[in-house]
């Protein structure tokens, strides 16, 4: 699909390769890391995963993101997980790779390899470690050199949650105008931010949503769509988000966020990755342990999770924990 | 498919494995690792040529062995393939992974890792560098050692041109009678060392040919199939050769076989990993350059390539080289 | 030194390595990581700025800490950094590698490689990219498990500035009781907080400070000395403040910390590591670049530098930036 | 020492690094690599060797030749290897490294390392394992591009026991004009073909030999030294060899050489590295296991390596195995 050969410039090869899909829109799979009992990959397990996301339509797979224990994987297994993901993920659909690293260079590293795996775009949380100089300029230059040098198209991702700070509106639309730039991820849960962020909005710069709690006010904002792991749980409330948004029908859009809202809040937002691998299993699909120093839910968090599930129809009521 | 608890043995998990296929038999395809003109991975073209290979009909896939260049390919880089592949083959056809190496312990870690990524068996060549003390002890306690810490089953591989040795027949018999030591592919060529190792043959110990100048021949002597870089170029005759052995019809069999012979000896043997991926391009797959110190084959090497495809009816005679 | 037979057990091994040396005390330098122009390890210049730092007394050496740019260096060139400055490093002084991440099984992994080199403790910075999971549960299974497996000592390592919480003093007093951990850093700079950590002390327990413009008071509280990056720039005045207060001459150490603090806050708290790497070039020693995204300090941070240094009698004033 | 800035030009490095030296020339140990008894590298002993050779008077140290075990080392060991070394060999003595490996693009990978380790030359062994591939054309390609590519000075090394071929004389002298190769080490003990290396020797080209029952007779036709497994256990003996050749003193020469040859041939030829470790024990140096598939040697063995070194007066006789 990619003629990767060294006579063509690198923005030949990434007009090439963008020209052949639509813009980052709709739903993206934030999907978990499986693990056997031992913390080695189960890759078995993912790949089931991956085929039962996609057949529950998902437009894009985004591996090791936050809620992909990206933090606790080391670059031999996310490179393992990438290229199952891509022998799995057909041509039209997104496989997006979670590349973010403190150092620079380590990222453009890992766009290096993404590339050369075939992953359509990369998804880059800001350096947070130093974070008092995480200058505007820092920032700027960081993002600046990974978008020149990665041969695959470039999103940007704020979580303030984790990074400890957000990224200024300001450098991102300035980031936006870079034609390796391709969208952003907003998981702040600020709609304030959001809109910021909504205005940086171009033909060739898409923004979604990391908020599960908000994907129908999202939407009404005009964001493009959303990469959720509550959407990983409950895959047809959050495509019924975006059908009805796009079709006008707020009204709808707003009634099923009534309902996938209490699913988020109680199990992405309060658990964490522990509460949605406890999900995951609970809906028929794999969870498995996390890694520490990540603790598995204990009985009393997987009660929560199943009346919290229950409440919202995706499994039966009084199925056992 | 495996369920690698802690709590279970190895052996417990082992038997359950191998409970879930027959024995090593049939056409394996030891693929060509395919790269850019920036001697990168190329994933894509990989991935592109394993369906291919088993929509002609392969019952396995062989990533990483000599035709894979090998020895020329980092970890990284085999676990990206193994890991894509996997994403790819389908759990009723094996998947097989060339691991050998010089030091014991770098094969046990390579089958450690083949083993998370889902990986069916390993293939396993003699170490040789230090070829003078690869005395039967010194053989005996490799391979035993892999044997034992691999979690998958493990097949051994004779490869004199190569190794500069051959595998002693008694060793095999020896190894033959592991738990975990599945079968072996002898690629020596010399059909009484082979007599010698089919006579390990047992319920549990298959035996490969690697020889595609002697298929049929190995078949009539009692081999299980092979694993023949010929039959990635000529799949169907390979396929042919063994139904027509199976059933019996040793006339068809060689008839088949003669006309395999000439691309065998004139491509793989005379002219190496260059030859085969020259000739899987002209037959319609990726092929694409070598990696150095492999020179790609020259402009007279190609119209040998074309000549011979086109005298076994592969290619059509008088096509462009 | 070690003698890591298998024979041994884990608990004799590091009873014998500890049994060969006084606690953990005195001045500790968390050495800067010099890299070339093109971001590469410049290891000549880091083991002359070795020699340097132990020529100028420091009593043991701290490779990738916070000041050593440990979040933007590579598990690769943090062994190569050890294994070079272990040659350096004579046995009695000691050699500490800075080894924490974000995954328990990747901190594990690093000891291992750690004592294979012959390092003599770890420094464990907690793990905090999912800091509301970083419950007192996870933290003590995390700290337990790399105790447990680590074959040489362990120390803790509190800096808020970083993790964006602080090691529980209770959490501390437990951990303090395994038999492998044998001290800790605070570099919060809260005096109460360093109270509650010091109160853990005891014959198998050292508590250190990282907190430059503390180091007399945290001696008179206690404290069993200091691992200072300002101590890297003004080794004669951090050892002065160590030989005052263990004199007893607490007023001589506070008028020594008078001259040390505005060095420390001046560069180190308020410019980092760039600061740091500024300050090393204009004492004569080896600084170089920073590595993206941290950046290098401007024209005007270099002057505040040179007149800070100038102030404090560190170089003289008037010389050229 | 090394100015690596992006500003200069390749050779403008290497003429500045080369610049510093002289010529290959002299005793160069190539040092064993020593392991703990889990077989994991054990640093500490490898360091004390390194002081024990440079104190006995090598003036060079080759990390990770055959002797070493190179093939049974990964390139992670190799780096943590070489960079205790570099803080180990001063500056006016050579330390190398063994980089060969069957890539081109894997090597040319080793030198970078090397290079940012301070390594001052690289020794690089031919590929081999695609041996009927590797013609004179292959070979050029091969060295020239690693020639081109490296930091630091190349030297080629021809050993046919492990290559199962000799780098073909007019390969050599080809490659003796490019700037970056310095010499070459031959261990073919062929004394013609050493000689019609020894015609390829200029003021830039020096010639080693790795044949330890051949120093007196390389010197005698015009070699610079050697690089000798026997040397590490008999060093006195192999500088008196060099003294007497220097100073034209031949028939001192051959009969000092005429004590090292049954230590060589018995010992190095005849056993092998597990021969040398077991020697290195009984010298008072370290020698330890090896690492599978090398077996240790067995105490018929170790009998007749104390007594080939009592015969040579290098331990006492009698003294226990």
């Amino acid at each position: 699909m990619i003629d990767e050969s060294e006579n063509m410039s690198p923005s030949a090869l990434r007009d090439g390769h963008r020209g052949s899909r639509n813009r980052l829109s709709g739903l993206f799979g934030p999907v978990v890391t499986t693990f056997r009992a031992d913390e080695g990959l189960d890759l078995d397990a993912f790949g089931s995963n991956l085929r039962a996301h996609l057949a529950a339509g998902m437009d894009g797979i985004l591996v090791t993101g936050s809620t992909g224990e990206a933090a606790l994987v080391d670059d031999g297994e996310r490179e393992r997980l990438l290229a199952m993901a891509r022998g799995v993920v057909p041509a039209d659909r997104w496989l997006v790779a979670g590349v973010g690293a403190e150092s620079t260079r380590q990222v453009v590293q890992r766009c290096r390899v993404a590339a050369s795996i075939g992953v359509d775009a990369v998804l880059v949380v800001a350096p947070h470690y130093y974070g008092s100089q995480m200058t505007h300029a820092a920032l700027s230059a960081h993002y600046l050199r990974v978008a020149d040098e990665s041969r695959i198209p470039v999103a940007l991702y704020n979580i303030p949650r984790y990074m400890h700070f957000s990224l200024p509106p300001e450098l991102v639309h300035e980031l936006a105008a870079h034609e390796n730039v391709i969208g952003m991820k907003d998981s702040s849960g600020d709609a304030a931010l959001l809109d910021s962020y909504l205005e940086a909005r171009s033909p060739t710069f898409a923004v979604l949503t990391g908020n599960g709690s908000g994907l129908a006010a999202a939407m009404a904002s005009g964001a493009d769509g959303g990469t959720l792991a509550v959407g990983l749980i409950a895959t047809s409330l959050a495509t019924g988000i975006l059908n009805a948004a796009r079709a006008g029908d707020m009204a709808l859009a707003s009634s099923i966020q009534a309902r996938l809202s209490p699913v988020n809040s109680a199990i992405v937002a309060a658990l964490g990755v522990p509460g949605i691998k406890a999900a995951l299993e609970m809906v028929g699909l794999h969870g498995g342990p996390c890694r520490l120093p990540l603790l598995d839910l204990d009985s009393r968090g997987r009660e929560t999770v199943r009346s919290v599930l229950a409440a919202a129809g995706l499994v039966e009521a009084g199925a056992p924990a």
